[in-house]
């Protein structure tokens, strides 16, 4: 359709995939499960099949702006929108809506995180040619939850009021109780098995005018800031404004500053192979493990009494000897080598530890 | 003396102190306790100290000749003594022994392993010298015992007769009872209980007329193949005729073949601060250790709940990070990084395994 749009959010830092994710070249701009395309690339082929690819815009930080030209050449630069500062999805969406505003304020919008994986890529696009349909005629605030099939303490989850659903072309459309963040793994359990709750995928299907309305009744100094903007956006002044707003704008997610606390969502309830491929964990539980449960992408080996450990080198000329290890990672890339248990626990309090200590450059 | 040499035997590949040590270079050719100076270089200097450098004689292999040449560049090629093949210390004495009869039948010679640690450079210099001068006046077979500090299951053993003790400036020489090879931990105790059991220091002290003697009676092939060399050594054709020589000698060590047999062999009991430094565990132990009982040289590393382990690092640029691991070996050579538990059968079983597996280049 000629009014709708994807906006995709690529200024994630990746730090849990560390240290094969890095500050200066975080996850989405890598090809971690050897697909032969970074998760950004996938992402933007994902939704280039059914919106025009000069209505994809990419909202990332300053410092990633060549890697996107370099990852998608095609992209122009005014649909590249750079973010001086992290400050979560809100600021980000609000940048992508107001801009968008100003050239087509009747559109419906897919925002699409970069980095996750999706591995039904038809299933998804149907459920997202429903949303934009739902989008285009009703002002509500579509989320896709994915059903569960484990009771995972790393993803944010949606309760759907089940008492009520409506269909779109097919797709089961729920009202939605609560969002809940991570759960701890007693209660993940118990959402599992009580079938109300599904996986927050973070990705999103709107209007512009339905996004904008809750906005400014629930983020209303955002809001302003970046509505501000107006007659400003598409011109030379607009990365000076927006380091400007970035500058005094808090920093919030949508789901917290605007889904959890809006009447207008709604949820579709769909399976399209997702995950967040968050963790290393994640991504243990994703690749094809050999018989002694290890995931190894390290081209010359030899491992013995290894068993369920990820062993990752980027050197493909250096023999990774390994005896007597289980469940860890050991990652050797050019300037870290990481030996830590697999445990996500573990893996991320190293890697605070690190951001906190003089080797902090390494991250 | 002008009669005294030193036989240097440089022969050895230091395979048990891979990934460091390689077959390019082994650990004789290598700094591995940080000390400025090789194993090699060492052992040259300790022995320069009381005879004439050009009485010092290097046996090594073809492929290390030029690592002993850049090493020690004053010894002039017809003191380094090239082995096509590693053939035991029997036929590396032999050849040395016989070499230098044509030149001084009347020496008196040390024979030193090249990759030992001595701390006591001058206890162990006032034993050789005490030692030598036994030798020029009577024909034993004199090797250094060193009176055991702990039940170590890595040495030989040598049982002193320590009823009929005799004097030489000072030092105690006894005659011999048995050598015992590695013996197990139960055994070793008792060893080192009894007060009668020293270490195989590998270091010995004799004349070549008595060692001559000796050879002729107890491995005669040997004595046979390199005694007729005779008007060959010292010529250009002497090359060639060790290669055959090597080609037709049994491998044997001086220890099995003739001191575990003769009647002549006479021990001195010394401490001089020695150790074969054979393994990474008599690394570990010798090295000091920080609060958690780590060996470190890993110039860039972030190390946390890590005790009891070695972590080396060749990469002054790589990060190490290692989070939870106890009693490992993690060393990272430019082509090889090795995670290993430190105990020493298991590392010598990697070592073994490498070698017979398709990786055995990278030993």
């Amino acid at each position: 359709m000629r009014n709708h749009y994807c906006i995709i959010m690529a200024g994630g830092i990746g730090s849990r995939f560390w240290p094969v994710s890095r500050n200066a070249k975080p996850k989405q701009f890598l090809d971690i499960l050897g697909m032969g395309r970074s998760f950004l690339q996938m992402t933007y082929d994902r939704f280039a099949q059914f919106i025009p690819k000069e209505h994809i815009l990419i909202v990332t930080g300053h410092q990633y702006k060549d890697l996107v030209k370099e990852q998608l050449p095609e992209v122009s630069d005014d649909r590249i929108l750079l973010e001086p500062f992290r400050k979560n999805t809100g600021p980000c969406i609000a940048y992508a809506t107001y801009k968008l505003m100003e050239k087509d304020p009747g559109a419906s919008v897919v925002v699409a995180p970069s980095d996750h994986l999706i591995l039904n890529d038809g299933e998804l696009l149907r459920n997202i040619e429903a949303a934009l349909e739902l989008a285009d005629r009703e002002e509500v605030l579509i989320t896709l939850g994915v059903t569960p099939t484990r009771p995972e303490t790393n993803f944010g989850y949606i309760q759907a009021n089940k008492a009520k659903p409506t269909q779109i072309k097919g797709h089961v459309v729920y009202e939605v109780k609560t969002f809940t963040e991570k759960p701890n793994m007693e209660l993940a359990k118990v959402f599992v098995d009580s079938g109300e709750f599904y996986w927050n995928s973070g990705l999103f299907v709107w209007s512009l005018k339905a996004i904008d309305k809750e906005m400014s009744r629930l983020l209303p100094d955002i809001y302003t800031l970046f509505r501000n903007g107006k007659g400003i956006y598409y011109t030379t002044e607009e990365q000076a404004f927006i380091n400007n707003v970035y500058a005094e704008c808090k920093g919030i997610s949508i789901d917290y500053g605007v889904l959890e606390k809006s009447k207008k969502v709604r949820m579709f309830a769909a399976n399209f192979g997702w995950s967040d491929l968050g963790t290393w964990e994640s991504y243990y539980i994703q690749k094809e493990k050999d018989s002694s449960g290890n995931v190894i992408d390290a081209p010359v080996n030899f491992l013995k009494d290894v068993t369920d450990c990820v062993v990752i080198s980027q050197d493909k000329n250096k023999l990774i000897a390994i005896k007597e290890l289980k469940d860890y990672l050991v990652i050797n890339t050019p300037d870290v080598l990481m030996i830590c248990p697999r445990n996500e626990k573990t893996v991320k309090q190293v890697i605070t530890d690190i951001s906190l200590s003089k080797e902090e450059k390494f991250l």
